[in-house]
């Protein structure tokens, strides 16, 4: 949480952070930006203090929405500091120079934000070079930003309980307009006579998300038989709906610039075959056993462990003991959600990961299995939310179905 | 353009470049991925040969859809590396250190995509102190990739073309809306009698865009009257619509993943007050100055000071005079775009700024007067293509029309 931040700072022995960049696909400045609506500009925080905004003169009304200290960016005018250095690259060095003096920003200073990873290189050398009263700090996980964003407050978990609960009412949608078409040889026909393909579903999910003003940056993954079995297939718009298939349905979708949600559901229309129903209900205890196991103060590598071993003994290859295994239980067993739809925190099961379950997780549960040489794959994904007091909120409101009747 | 890398390397002294990262906002590892929906990897191009593309074993069906020879990142058992190294950044390193022997990478290495800017600086430095036969390189500005993206191949060409043709209509749809409404004491109302508000027409566009597929991740600037002087206010959603009053209309959708558009219209309802009417032409005949002005060769800056010539001949304040001006002209003439809003060529008046029009660009032409003092706006952008020979295309199919009539 961003009243972490100050404890966070003093763990790591920084003096300052400066989150950087444009807006857009830059969580960490976004979180800190309160929601405004900016599409670039410098935080600097130093720490015990409020932080300031470094903001584009064009955007000083939008500036104000953070409820940040302002610095309008054109106080610094760059066209003269542009022409004195010459050169882009020691203008922009000046230009934090004259900035970090007059904010008194020294010691270890902490660098966030998204930027082309060759410029950041490149400027952020130079800088410290030029800087002696600065060292240049960064971190290549679990940084600051990130792991204060890893825990939510009130108001980000009603966000997100928001987002859930439109995005449930999407995939109910969807369902039922899948319910709704007539079947001939087992395959979904629409009021043309055509077979209704995944193309078709997908537009009608689209359309559904429009009306609610969500919007899916990262896509979306509808995925049928063999492909079902490959986890991060997407499904092929030209594909038919059949009856007795292993459908993935995974939607990650986010309010406008605002919080994601992530949820999957697997399921056969008609009826389902054997060998899907029992891995079925497999990976459906698999999602009680993590959630009962999580607790505040568990190694989030444990949760992982525990899955593989869980499939183990029910006979499935798993990833622990195979890295390269494209059957059985293949990828880690969740993620944080947020601003991002991958963050903290990380659910790797490497010896090295030692993460663990706080107050304020927001994460996915999201066992799965999958067979793409037997044509398909299972995988169920909640949403849980770890509250202040460590109990565990599951913030998917969608029952668990293998066999959706058609109407 | 893809075709241009090797040259684009070799004036840069590069040997090979590595693109990285997490595709979402990444705009240069999207680009090298030939439009494949897959989530993250690196593309690593030797000079002279054609680029290998390390993706995830989870997505390893979506990769081939990149055309790249692949290569799936679990055969470097990154589980036995990590045990071996015990620590990530050493690890990470160590990875890397593999793949570049396996694939011959060393010299002048670029490093491209977005990541956080204190861990790339920390990375980078890391693996350029432990690979000897490495030197890191990166650019801050008019990088390799930023540069090739500029300018654009046919294929391109015409899927911005689609995005605009379907802004257009967002466009000429909204317009049609707003003149259906009935008028009471110069403010639009709604059907149900209350006024029509900024944030109900914002409901519609969103609407609109939808119907077409068009995403706006960057936002939408509706804005009416004194926030219309203030060039990135993107309007208030309870300020309710009125006649007399200067509207400046800015979208800049994109096409669900793809390629996006941009441009501006600036209207008044029922009736134009004169110092509209005066500055409105003056920025029309400008954008057709700036366009009669366009050939390859021509220095963007010399266009950006053009522009200030212009409207300083006519009496207004603008930015190459007083940086910090908020009102008359306050911003660049332009910005090229492509699979990011703004992108190479810029139009900076510095006089650092050496960038020259080229066949193949595609870029805005959007002057703008602002007055927020007198509680108006006026900005009118347009799409250009400069073509192989050289011609100027204006893609931008809308009416210069400042008065739109109520029905």
């Amino acid at each position: 949480m961003k009243q972490d931040l100050d404890r966070l700072m003093e763990e790591r022995g920084l003096d300052a952070a400066v989150i950087s960049g444009n807006t857009y696909g830059n969580p960490s400045l976004i979180y800190m930006l309160n929601g405004a609506n900016v599409s670039n500009g410098d935080v600097i925080k130093k720490r015990g203090e409020e932080p300031y905004f470094v903001h584009s003169p064009i955007e000083r009304d939008e500036a104000v929405a953070t409820g940040l200290q302002l610095i309008n960016r054109s106080t610094y005018n760059l066209a003269a500091i542009m022409k004195e250095k010459g050169d882009f690259l020691a203008a922009h060095v000046e230009f934090y120079r004259r900035l970090f003096d007059d904010l008194g920003v020294e010691g270890r200073v902490g660098f966030y934000g998204m930027d082309d990873a060759g410029a950041a290189y490149v400027f952020l050398k130079a800088l410290g070079d030029a800087l002696p009263h600065v060292e240049v700090c960064g971190e290549l996980t679990q940084s600051l930003i990130e792991v204060a964003r890893g825990t939510k407050d009130a108001a980000e978990v009603a966000m997100i309980r928001e987002s859930g609960r439109l995005t449930c009412e999407v995939v109910r949608e969807t369902i039922a307009f899948l319910r709704r078409h007539r079947v001939e040889d087992e395959t979904l026909v629409t009021e043309d006579g055509s077979p209704l393909t995944i193309g078709r579903v997908k537009q009608h999910i689209n359309h559904l998300m429009a009306e609610r003003r969500l919007e899916d940056p990262e896509g979306l993954i509808f995925a049928i038989g063999r492909d079902a079995g490959v986890p991060h297939n997407a499904g092929n718009p030209d594909d038919p709906i059949r009856l007795g298939q292993s459908i993935v349905y995974d939607i990650y979708p986010r309010r406008v610039g605002g919080y994601f949600f992530d949820c999957t559901r697997t399921f056969c229309l008609g009826y389902a075959p054997p060998e899907v129903e029992k891995v079925y209900w497999e990976v459906k205890a698999c999602v009680d056993a993590v959630i009962a196991a999580t607790e505040v103060g568990k190694l989030t590598r444990d949760l992982q462990q525990l899955t593989c071993d869980f499939f183990k003994e029910r006979g499935h290859p798993t990833i622990d003991v195979d890295e390269k295994t494209d059957e059985g239980y293949v990828h880690s067993v969740g993620h944080g959600l947020g601003l991002a739809i991958h963050e903290e925190p990380f659910f790797s099961g490497l010896s090295n990961n030692q993460r663990t379950v706080q107050p304020g997780h927001v994460f996915t549960v999201e066992p799965g299995l999958y067979y793409p040489s037997r044509g398909f794959g299972v995988r169920i994904e909640d949403v849980v939310w770890v509250d202040e007091n460590g109990a565990v909120h599951n913030l998917t409101d969608l029952p668990y179905e293998l066999v959706v009747e058609m109407e």
